[in-house]
């Protein structure tokens, strides 16, 4: 059985190095997006996930296509057509200066799209799992429809639904955001969310947090968690905790509720290669880990210890295995060279 | 006395080398537009150029600016505002192999700018000419009108007018095309085209010629120029002459029309290193050498061998100086090393 | 149904641009191999194609992998095992100087394969054609004895067989060439040459062909393929005429031998971009042509047309659509910009 | 108004990443100086800035140019003349190796100026503030003399004047340096300096300061700027405290002493990218902040904020805007993403 | 009187930075091994050094030998033949993340060598050291009898014997090593070991130490270092300790244990480059220290601190003078600015 | 016994591909000049090879020394001293645009060295020739009288002189280099010189001879050689032949003019790497053959072969064997690729 996500894939434009945009006269370009990096994820664990998205017809796009084959993901069911594949270009951050993103991904093919481009029917035809953001409904209305109707078709397949938040304020106003994302909540069945999101989208605040200051209340984050679990019933709510002592130093843990009990992770303190998508990276390892059967504990500590990994690695993709995870769970930080 | 270009400029995104888009991961990012490009022939030649567009307010357009600030091209009539720059991609083709280009220049500031962004008495202050292309009244029904405002405005300060037909299928019909053009050719005193621009705007075609063969006929183009200087009543028309042997090999020579006369330049054999810009550095040869007073027949060779050596240098900016185009028009084209 | 291509996949290393080996520190790691480039150029074109091989499980092979995987190639049938991936490293030539390959092939895991190794029935299942090349059996061996059982199945399961011969000088001797593949030649629906494959490996000469020269005979290339076909009873022969100017500008031709009739296709003049992998491309337009049901006459200008365009693309898969190909044979070979 | 920057600027020459010079054969090439960094971060706060020097007249130095023109640096009171743009090489340091610097900046243009190159009533013309360091006078006699004709011409029209020490031993002794110095300082209204400077120039020396070790005595400071501040009658002297940790961790704070009082910085641990021009875009802050009319506190701050930034950049130049500095200063030193 | 290393020189074959090897295009190759590493820190240390080995006759071999020459390393004894230059692929590991190394050294020339290859007898001529590491025998057992005629003819020879045990788990098990190795050691004046090879080798083991956790027990170092000493006799024993806190920072010390008493280093905290070739660079400096009558702590200080500049240097090869090997004994790892 | 070069080596610092100098911010820098390009040739063709300069004591001239030995150059006579390596600046041309150097080899070490910092009796012990260039004696006063020392020491030896006229217009007159040249001629046994040398130094002027058209007159270059060869009584002057067609395009020969016979070699039509070097790979090629004994013919014809060989190499280095030379002289100039 295969996991579906659904979402925007860009191209993601980034300087060399810790140069500046205004500095720089060469780019990588890679392929990325929140759901097409759970994707990726899934994939290089060995389970099979399934890309959906609409795609302009040139060589960009089959460039970002070629990635997730590449990848192992499946892409038979990507729509083509519209004008654009969308953009956004990233600036490394170093010590007290932030990473940067410019996105240009206005009037893309999937942001573009119409109910009609996709039967969801047949897409989740051999699938047990949905996995979208809240990304995907703030690119247009036609988009939150499209995720309104696939929810609505998950359930009636028996299909399992995860959202991750993801509150983009450049998309959409919090107040739409809450509205939309009410809505699509009802049908999810695991919610992952930042320190962000939750007090952005539904004005759910976790008390004595100063996200600039790197400290964390874990209090706080279980009433976070709680109410958002109890408010749009829930049964299953993941929350990333950072602590960003600066661009290239960061902790990093989560914390999962689920009936009702809450299991903290390890916290990683990392240095940082690269960390745009690490939160879709730990949608990833959480999605894998309870389809899995993992138990609560083991779920969220593979979860955040593939994260971490993600954050030593060049993009948005997590190439790292599930070996490679379940060491660094068993307590293997040491970075030792293996030979 | 300065002259204005007004245009759009964009993010010109391409491989390294002879890559395809497929296989790339790494680009090199310039800026370059039909009206830009000439604006930094002239401004390389010392000749004030002013350069007039709208840009969003990020770090890629200001990379752009910094370019044109580099070449001493003076920005300080550029608007602010609207979502994005413009951008296209350029795969360079080798052999048998054709070069590529993916436009991504859809809603850029400039193509959704207004008529009142610009004040076109303000811009010609200083000004003895005025320089546009096809291209740029091709971006928007808003865009021809601004057009036609400058070309306007440009003869109301004694402005002169040049302009490139540059007739680009995938911004408007011929048809379209005709028309739009047809209303801005009135105000024009320099046209300038290529062997299709003519045809595919006003349906005037050289007879006997092959455009994927090579062949040329002298005697078409002359029709074609003085067809086109009549019914426009344009006292200057010239028109480039390629010979595409390979996308490595061509021949590229021009034509003036002036005054009823035809000057045919010499042809040169080029091995081409990079050819976008090439025919924006022919109409930039030519604005500085009649605005210095070159003679009709030194006019039209400093033009084309501008636009010869633009074919040796990467990306679209022709980075030669007077000396360097006086020296090959004098006829040293033996890339001997210059100690 | 798929078209099945079974050999060596390695590691490609070379120095970027014109750099001598002694001189680089950078390389670029592609991967290639005489059946993996006909398997790209075929996926390329729409048709499903299969790749069988054996790989070591690394990272080094896992990359390689993604690469055919990329491409659409279906790499099910792949078996692991062994210790390395074969390398390869090119240096590129210049002018009067020669490209250089050094193998580095020797051990590795299909060189070492063993017949239970492949499972032929199987791997047949849904295939109608099956292409290997004489490097395969030249590995070892064992893996002559696996293209036979190869061939042997194919038969079995009416696919077709074709197959380039490929003299590799480092891995055998003309004298055990001639005999292991005659015994495999009787399988052979489609062979394939150059001009020195068919006297290095069978003794058969074209008269009057000086190699290094550049001048070629077209009497004698249909002699060699009329002797070809008779001796072993090979309906369809090609042969790809190369005339070596330099390193930079090769001629290229060839012709089909079909039922008795002679195909000659049009002759391109190839700046080259990097020549490795042409003959493959041949193989892989040539297998599409047929198949498609192409006349003779179209199959082999296609053929050539296809590796025409290989010559300007780097390493050794042919990135090419259908519509790129058949524009070239259509005759437009004058690389004009296609925006 | 603008502000006039004064000495020499150079090319310079490093190998990518941590590479050793003898291990590299590609290497950046930028363009830096003392006083030209301080241009450009003014530039950059949107401060009109006016560079002068001496260059040669060739492409390397017309890059130079390029780059100070691309940041709005007005480079309109340059000369041309002399034989050669002074070069510096650097190569980065990590952890316990230190960074290294060869400079190759013998003979420059700037170095062999006369008096009779700069008119510094012209240069002034428009200006209200002159910036110079300890550099220039120490490049050659005439040097001196200019810079003490530039001095004077500054007082003449009412036009403040800025130092920073910047003692390079590797242009002249302590003695020398010490006596042309107390010349210029008499002229100074705003003197920056180092840990090192005061003690090496003038022989004013901080107690209980171990520069190696990294401990700092605020005291011992105080005591020095006082010195500097009664002995050349310097209203404001600022000073920086670096604690080096590794060459990848410093410490970073500084020090104002202005009317007789003392201000403090907040202290900065920086993870640096490239440390080289951090105490120029030290000068370029405080200089930004004390025209602004930033309060003395806040004039500190925004000089620290400023260079900590630096240290995250890649080359000499401090690109950031006035809005980042504040930002730091406002204490948001988390580096999270800006989206 | 020279130093001779004997053993294998490979090919390094790294991606970029930080990439993984499934994301890499581009790759360095250099060259190094372990006896390599060690000739060339002893010839940047003006030591004279002779490095023996088989190699191909091919152009990868004579890049390799180009990088040892270039160092002024005497490779004039070295036999060439065989098939293959061995290579490894370097993946460099960040924070959590491990780095990895694949080993692709089966049948490299070295590897297939024969006793009768090398005339130690020649070789030793000139020489008053001799040094190889337990890599060299592991690699067949013709290696491991040509190292025990190295050894016989350097007792022969009055040739001091250094050995670095450096287990490699992929080229045999502990058994064998343990095995041959003690024939060894009985010829062994200098013995090189890190934490873990003594376990491996011959299961003397320190007590309370967790290698991944990075805590380690100096009297249990003390002990393994006794132990080995007195089970073969062996005058001098040294032990580098490694504390791995994360792929980026080590902890990084090293004890000496000669004639009974016990020299422990300095420690240091690194920001790791690049530290593969760490423990050889602490060979070559414990080696040039011992041979240049060093007092025993401050060979050990040498050691150690050449090693830890080692880690700040990209790829093998240790690229430091004894002038900074000495200035980082002297106390002065600030890493400040060396101008 | 070794040849002896004496001269200047430089660090060669270049932009990628076709970039011109205000477009790059990446180079190269390479290690080259007149003599030591000679001396690399010879060491590449297994000649013992010594070159002799005064270099400052800097990584960068190391980093040069390294390059020397890499290729089995003898360095051991290299003086230390002075306070700068001559740098060189060059930009590769294309088709109609010329390559371009700029020098900054003003100042060098060996630009101000004195006549007491070589000891030539010492130098040439074990040498059988000495190679020298004009450029070296136009440094200085002070090199022109080295170069005087090294002659008249060379006949005392018994060691052949061969000299390349090589006039530099940026070091010299005309005037002041025909009388310095003049001095030293008179102990030349091998003259080399290319079509402007001889009028450039001597007056002596080839007829009927247009550079830049690339005509060349066989007669008049006899009539040069002749007169050059009786001026000074030089018993074997060789004359290379350069057809500048474009800068990627030249055509090369040369003739040798030895005892009143006229030898010309094959004419080469070269698509051109890298031209710089090109002549100093003649006079390699002319040294290693005249010494090993080739007849006249086959000694211009191997001169020749490598100097075409040079220009598809980068950098100035010639990096080719004596069998590429060979395999080229005995007429396979198809660049196949060899297996």
């Amino acid at each position: 059985m295969k996991v579906v996500c659904f979402g925007e894939i860009m191209g993601r434009i980034n300087p060399m190095g810790y140069q500046r945009f205004v500095q720089a006269k060469e780019f990588e370009i890679s392929y990325a997006g929140g759901e097409a990096n759970v994707a990726v994820s899934l994939a290089n664990y060995g389970t099979e996930a399934s890309y959906v998205t609409k795609l302009p017809q040139n060589d960009i796009a089959e460039a970002a296509l070629r990635d997730l084959r590449a990848h192992k993901v499946d892409v038979s069911d990507v729509v083509f057509g519209g004008e654009r594949l969308g953009l956004y270009f990233v600036e490394k951050g170093a010590s007290q200066r932030a990473s940067k993103v410019i996105y240009d991904r206005k009037y893309s093919s999937i942001s573009m799209a119409e109910k009609s481009d996709f039967d969801w029917d047949k897409i989740f035809d051999g699938a047990d799992w949905f996995h979208f953001t809240g990304i995907t409904p703030a690119l247009s209305d036609a988009c939150a429809e499209i995720c309104m109707d696939a929810c609505k078709a998950a359930k009636k397949h028996n299909v399992k639904v995860s959202c991750d938040l993801n509150f983009r304020k450049n998309l959409w106003t919090s107040e739409k955001a809450g509205k939309v994302m009410a809505g699509l909540m009802e049908y999810v069945d695991v919610a992952i969310a930042n320190e962000e999101d939750c007090e952005k989208v539904f004005g759910i605040k976790a008390q004595n947090t100063d996200i600039t200051g790197g400290s964390l209340s874990k209090d706080g984050y279980i009433e976070v968690a709680k109410t958002l679990s109890e408010k749009f019933n829930i049964p299953t709510v993941a929350i990333t905790l950072r602590g960003s002592i600066s661009a290239n130093d960061n902790n990093w843990a989560a914390m999962l509720y689920k009936d009702g009990e809450v299991y903290f992770s390890k916290n990683y303190l990392i240095h940082i290669v690269d960390r745009v998508g690490g939160g879709d990276s730990f949608g990833g390892g959480l999605i894998y880990a309870l389809r899995e059967g993992y138990s609560n504990q083991d779920a969220i500590e593979f979860a955040v210890a593939a994260s971490a990994l993600k954050h030593t690695i060049e993009h948005d993709f997590n190439e790292v295995s599930v070996a490679e995870v379940k060491n660094l769970m068993g307590g293997d930080g040491s970075g030792r060279v293996q030979r």
